[in-house]
């Protein structure tokens, strides 16, 4: 199951190439899973700051295939590849009218805030393992 | 008094008119007056660790009269402009080969971690009153 | 005349104090005036590409009255303040379930890809003179 | 052979985990390569502008072993892992204090302006070949 968010490409994205800044497509995978966490009834947000569970990116990997630029409208479909333990795997596709522009991945590792690991919280565990399903 | 610090324009800060994004220069500030606090010798990171002091920005301006470019090395003056109660505003002149980019204000507050307003810890306080003098 | 428009906060936006970087509220004032330019029948990026007219910002200002926190929806007014020659100015005030978080000015001077003064297009000036109306 | 250059880690480079956020390093790692190629003699500045030659990433990949911090000093080593044809791959090890932080790699791919695929100039190929070694 795939989780499809859409995005505008800001002004402020782009660089002096004419098209947007490699680095500056992580900040939309993150739009995408949060989206896709929104999308099965939990919030990010509400993770981190209610159940002290934080997910930052231990990997990250992007094959840019072809440049996005200025004013796209941009799709990006987001899913959960993995998830063991305290390990999660998401993969992303980014498109423009259907044409691939992008695949990713992020890997996360659940810590609490003082960035001890830990588990995620089961209800959070048990919606993301719908997707994977 | 002044504090002079340099800076190297990133690919990272350019944007697709090909000068530097005009919100990327708020950064390059942030720079300016940690730097010139640490050249008064304390540290802005131990500030908000130790003494649960943060200055967050409550007013920004900038004037941009040149554009910055790509590659460019800059030279950014920083002062203090007034110190008053837990209000402090500082000052900015960008230039590249003596000539004047931009100039910009900041305007701070006092707070802690819970952004509660504060007075400024009595030995920053007295450093800061330095530049001023 | 507003135009209203909608913007999710990003992870990537936050700080360390845990709210938005003051810098980064000027990628979202940019998106105001884009699709505020959108909704009067135009784009901001065809003005660019097709008829060599390009907005660099050449004064910035805004003031924080409360944070922006991570995940925030948050609605953005922009306008057209003033329209004179090759002058335009932008405000916009940022919300949140109807209290003001941040109001803002963009002072912008049209000109050509090679950073030349130049009047707007007739029809791009005609529709943000309805705006000021 | 690897070039080392320091960086100084920017509070707009951090996020609310209090840490840096995972797609500001590739900024670095672009000033990285950059100061590298100044270190060899040439400016890629200059090779955008005057040989048409530019280096959009097409993969990027990195491992965030270690968080870096607010006001961390860092140091980052560069290196050319491969050069074939218009095909040029970097990588990269971020430490502080001799830690490794993180380890990364990004490929490139050397095109005109017009993104139309193209050789390096000769010049900066041989001084790229030098580091590969």
């Amino acid at each position: 199951m795939k989780f499809t968010t859409s995005l505008r490409v800001r002004y402020s994205e782009t660089d002096q190439m004419g098209v947007v800044y490699h680095g500056n497509y992580f900040a939309w995978f993150e739009v995408g899973r949060v989206e896709l966490m929104r999308s099965l009834g939990f919030s990010y947000s509400e993770m981190e700051s209610m159940d002290d569970c934080v997910l930052p990116v231990v990997e990250a990997s992007c094959r840019y295939r072809r440049p996005a630029r200025y004013d796209d409208l941009l799709t990006l479909e987001s899913t959960v590849k993995a998830l063991r333990g305290s390990i999660l795997i998401f993969s992303y596709e980014l498109r423009r009218d259907g044409v691939l522009l992008a695949d990713a991945e992020t890997k996360h590792v659940a810590v609490n805030r003082a960035l001890q690991r830990r588990r995620l919280p089961e209800r959070h565990q048990a919606a993301l393992l719908q997707i994977l399903g």
